[in-house]
């Protein structure tokens, strides 16, 4: 049987940036298949009253320092603070939330997290999902229209609500049938569960 | 010129378990000096608006799973959920910083730990700490009105400022000159760190 894990992550997280690049490689090398998730890790945040940086400005600081060497470390590209906090209507997640059911989640994922940290722009704002989405050989404008229907919004709350049900607090996070883990710094961790269980 | 790495931890961090038992062998092996630093985490974070579980149950219920795998990766004892918070009065950490100056700190605070994790007793409570100072040769009554000193609290406090100046913000932290390196899953990265600059 084939090994599964699936990666809950949320465009707008900021650790999650080192996973988009990192996870599906790891994955691959342990011939795990990674189900990428698009969920609103903002949504179940607001229930639980989580809110990591945005009202800790010390623990802000340091967290984009320590992405900047997590980032040396694996030998992920860094260009500096980004852009925060982002995609206020959460429609790159919503558009990752179609990719996702048609196959090419990855690609647009890691693109918008290069938007993002490299570019230094919204990967939320129409313009730069336009840009991305073409560069992919994608229809920009069916792709947002789509991404805004009901059907994408629903698969996007039934995500996020499986989430909530196995007790997810954070992006990104990694799950291996009812095993949560939590960080781009648990991403071996939930690897070695995944090849061990 | 000797390697140096500052450990500041509070005892009633429940991830500090892991680097109470771990961070000295890594530096031993690493050729580093550790130099045990307990402050007052609690402060910094009432300061700080942060209040990582108290009012937080999932993420709490993951804590304490997340601890257990990590303790059982290292081949580190865990006895399941440990009483939380504890050592309300931070008699524990003023034994540690009275420890600190006469060079028990390692051997007091991780028999605070054990007391805490392997045998779910509160280490600030009097009656705990006089059987651990007890059980490491010291005279329990002298530690205990020595750690209630104000020239011990100027330490703590003192300590606890140094942590606020750098940008602390939680527990376990390693500090390798001004660089700081939160959470045991960190220790690693600060070895290395300390290791190569």
């Amino acid at each position: 049987m084939q090994r599964e894990m699936d990666f809950f992550y949320f465009i707008g997280s900021t650790y999650s940036y080192l996973s988009v690049v990192r996870a599906q490689a790891l994955a691959d090398q342990a011939g795990i298949v990674l189900r990428w998730r698009p969920f609103s890790v903002r949504t179940l945040m607001r229930e639980q009253n989580n809110v990591p940086f945005a009202t800790k400005p010390v623990k802000m600081q340091y967290m984009w320092r320590d992405i900047e060497r997590r980032a040396a470390r694996f030998g992920i590209a860094f260009a500096g603070i980004a852009p925060y906090p982002v995609d206020s209507s959460e429609l790159a997640n919503h558009v990752a939330t179609l990719a996702a059911g048609e196959g090419w989640c990855m690609a647009f994922t890691q693109a918008a997290y290069r938007a993002w940290f490299l570019d230094k722009q919204d990967p939320g704002s129409p313009q730069t999902l336009r840009s991305i989405l073409t560069a992919l050989g994608r229809n920009a404008d069916a792709c947002l229209a789509q991404a805004s229907d009901a059907r994408i919004r629903q698969a996007y709350e039934a995500s996020t609500d499986q989430a909530r049900q196995l007790g997810l607090f954070g992006s990104p996070t990694f799950v291996v049938g009812r095993e949560v883990f939590w960080g781009d710094d648990r991403l071996e961790d939930a690897i070695d569960w995944c090849k061990s269980h």
